[in-house]
C-alpha cells in the first residue's frame, strides 16, 4: 500500500526576477534605456528612488509597478489554490494537471498552532478563531483528516488501475491534497493579493483571509520585500492598498 | 447520518444578459444612441448586422464582441471550476464558499456513457478515451466514489462538529463535490472559452478538453447561441476561435 | 472652406445596462435563479441588500460587483481618450477610426470658469490650477487652439484629396479633435476609473485628474448612480476605493 | 523660434528581459526550482523544448507563455500609441505626460516608400495601398504635415508661456507628434500583439495593419524572435494565431 506523506507547511521558492525599484523609478520617468543603465549603476539615487516610488504609492500612480517580474514555484494544498487562482489581472499559472498524471500522496494537515477554534461571538463574514488548547479535538481533526486522505487515494489508485481516465479518477482527491504550481505576477498584481490574503490591524482595508494562503502571502511578500525594499516600504506606510 | 446526493449533470441555468447580435454590430459603427435604437428597431438589417459581424470575426477584430454580457448560475463539480476559473478575461465569478457555509452532500458521478477508458495508444498530451463496455468497471469506480465521498463527508461533518474552522474542516472533501457559483462573460471570452472547452474536428485549433468541462461549455454554448445567434453561427464558420 | 465646430462640453449618453444593486447582493449569496428573481421581487429588503454591499466594499470583497455591466456612448476629444483607454480592466471600447472614415471638424475649447491658471507654488506631480480671471488670456488660449484646429483641419482635407491613406493624412490633426466611442464596464472596473479620475479631498487616496476626463468621469458617475444607488453610497462611504 | 525634428523611424529599443524558451517548456512540466536550473544548464535538451512548445502552440495551451517578459522603449507617433494602447491584457504602459513636462518639437513623416496611395478596388474595411510614385503628391503631403507640424508646436509654446494648465496647452498638438513610451509585456500578449498587428498573408487569420504599428511590431518581432526562438517559430508555423 502507497505511504502517504503528512505535511503543514507551504512552501514557495523563487524561480525569476526581471527589475528592481530602480527600474519602477525609472519607468516613471519614461526614461531612455542609456539613461536607465546610467540610473541603474548610480549608487547615490536612493532618496530619488524613494521619493517618486512613495508618491506614486500615495496617489495610486499603479502602471510603473507593473514593469517588473516575480517567478515562483509553489506547493500547496488544493483549497489554497482555489483562492489564489481568482486573482485574475497580472497572475499567470502553470499547475500540475490531475489528467495527464498521477498525483503524488502528500496531504496537508493543519499545525498544531493553526488559530482554528471558532470564537463564540463569530460572525459568518468575519471569521474570528483561536488556537487549539484541546489537543483531544486537534488530534481528532488530524485523524478524521488523514483517514479521508488515506481511503480516497487507495480508491484512486483503484481507479487509476480500472484503466479510466485519470480526469474522472482523481474525482475521489480531496481538496487537502498538495498540487504543484509556477506562478508569475508584477509587483502591482503582487500588492493587490498582498493586500487581501493577510491580515494587517493597520491596513487601510482588512483582510480576513483563510490562514493558510496567508502563510502562503506571507512567504511571497518576504521574497518581494527582498527584492523590491523600496516598493515594499511604500506599501506598508500608505495602508497595504496596492497602487 | 446525512444521506448524499449524487448527480451526474451540471445544469447551467441563464440569469441574465445584456445585448445581442445588432448591439455587436451597432458598437463595431459606434452608433449613435439614437442610431442604435434605429437600428434595433429596424426589422430589416439582418444582411448588414450578418455582413458586419462575418467580416469581423473572419479577421478578428474582437473589441465590438465584448460589448454585451451573459451570467448564468452553474453548479458544477469542484474538478470543473478547478479549470474553469482559469479563464480569467473577461470572466467574473462569485462562487460559494466553504470558509462561511457547510457545503452540501451533493457529489459527481460519471454517466456511464462517458467516454472514460483509456485508448492504447494514449498519449499523455492528447487524451482519448472510448465509453466503457464493460459494466463492472464502471460499478467499481462508482463504488470508489461513492465511498470516498461517504467517508468523507462523515469526517466533515465531525470536523464542523469540533468546532473548528470551517477553512479546515472541509479539506478532507473531495474534488468531487458540487459547488455553486455565478458566472458572468461578454460574447468574445465566452468564444474564448467555447474554443478551448470543446472539441472540434473541423476547429482550426482543435482542444481535447474534460468531459465534464465540456458537458457544461456545450450548455452555455446553447445559451449563447440564442442569444446571439449571428455571432454564434460567424464563430462557428471561422474555425472556432475566438475574433 | 469647411466649417468647424467648437464645443466644450463631453457628452455622456446611456446605452444599456445589465443588473443592480440587487443582483450584486444577489451573487454575493450566489443564489439559484429563482431565489434571485424572489430577490428581485422583494421590494422588503433592501436593507438587506444595503447590508451585504456596504460589508463587502468595506472590507474589499470585489467580484461581486463584476456582475453588471454598463454601456455608455462618449464623445471627448482625443487627449481624454488616451488617458481613459489606459484603463484596461473590465473595460470594453470601440472608437471611430481615422483609418477608415472621414473625422468630422468638431474640436474642444475650454470653458471660460476651467481652472487653468497654474499655482504659484506648482509642483509636478501634483497640478493645481485656478480659474483664468484675465479674460484677454483666455482668449489668446482660444485663439491659438481655432487657429491650430483651422489650419490641420485645412491640410487633413488637402490630405484626403491627394488620395492618401487616411490614416496618414489625419497624422496633422489634433489631440483636441473630437472621437465618438462606445465604452462598456461593469461597477467593479467602473469605481476603479472613478477613483482615480476624480478629485474628492475625503477619498483614502486622492487624485488629482485632468479637468476634462473629471468631466466625463462625473457624468458617468451620475449614471452609475442612479443605476446603482446603493453601490455607489458606499462605495462614497467607504473612501472612494473601488472593492 | 523652435526648431523642429522630423523622423520617419519608429525605435524601440531592448530594456530588459525574463526568462527564455526553456522557461516556458518548463514552466508547461512545472519543474521544481532545482529541475528548473538543471533544464537550463542541459545543452541536450532543444528537442524536447521544441517539443513541448510546437505541442502547446498547436493546441493553444497559452498559459506556460505568460511565464516571461519582456520590457522596451519606444518612440512613436501619437496615432501609434493610440492604437497599441488598445493592447489590454499583459501589457504594461509608461507614456510621458503632456500634462507635467513640456513636449518636444519630434514628428513624424512618411518614409517616400511607404504604401500610401488608395487602389481604385479600395474596400473600407480592407485598406490596401501602393507606393507613391508621383513625387509630387508626397512632397504636398509633407508640406501639409510640416506646416501643421509648425503651427501647432508654436501655438503650443505659446500656450505654455500664457502659464495654462500644459494638459489644456497641448490641445492643439497632432497626433503626428512623438511620444515616449516603456512598455512591458509577456510572450503570449506580445503574440497576440503581434498577430493583429502585421501582415502576413499565410497567416490563419489575415490583418491589415497601419502601416506604422506595423513598422513597430517588426521591431519588436525582431526582439522577440531573437529572446525566444522556438517560441516564435513555433509561432510562425502554426498560422501566427497566439496560443
Amino acid at each position: 500500500m502507497t505511504e502517504l506523506e503528512f505535511r503543514s507547511d507551504i512552501p514557495v521558492k523563487f524561480l525569476d526576477r526581471m527589475g528592481t525599484d530602480k527600474t519602477i523609478a525609472a519607468a516613471a520617468r519614461v526614461l531612455e534605456p542609456e539613461a536607465y543603465h546610467a540610473y541603474l549603476d548610480d549608487g547615490g539615487n536612493d532618496k530619488d528612488v524613494n521619493g517618486i516610488i512613495n508618491y506614486m504609492t500615495k496617489h495610486r500612480h499603479g502602471t510603473p509597478f507593473e514593469h517588473g517580474a516575480l517567478s515562483c514555484f509553489v506547493r500547496a494544498p488544493i483549497f489554497v489554490w482555489r483562492e489564489w487562482h481568482r486573482h485574475r489581472v497580472g497572475w499567470s499559472y502553470n499547475e500540475e494537471s490531475g489528467r495527464y498524471k498521477v498525483l503524488e500522496p502528500v496531504f496537508y494537515l493543519p499545525p498544531a498552532d493553526r488559530p482554528m477554534m471558532k470564537v463564540d461571538n463569530w460572525k459568518a463574514a468575519r471569521p474570528k478563531f483561536t488556537k487549539c488548547e484541546d489537543r483531544e479535538v486537534y488530534n481528532t481533526l488530524c485523524q478524521n483528516l488523514m483517514k479521508s486522505y488515506r481511503i480516497t487515494y487507495e480508491a484512486y489508485e483503484q481507479n487509476l488501475a480500472l484503466s479510466v481516465d485519470p480526469g474522472i479518477a482523481r474525482a475521489c482527491l480531496p481538496v487537502g491534497i498538495y498540487s504543484r504550481c509556477w506562478i508569475t505576477c508584477n509587483p502591482r498584481s503582487l500588492m493587490h493579493f498582498l493586500s487581501l490574503r493577510t491580515f494587517e490591524p493597520e491596513a487601510k482595508f482588512i483582510s480576513y483571509p483563510l490562514y493558510e494562503i496567508e502563510v502562503a502571502a506571507r512567504a511571497v511578500e518576504t521574497i518581494f520585500a527582498k527584492g523590491w525594499p523600496i516598493t515594499y516600504r511604500a506599501f506598508c506606510d500608505n495602508g497595504r492598498v496596492a497602487p
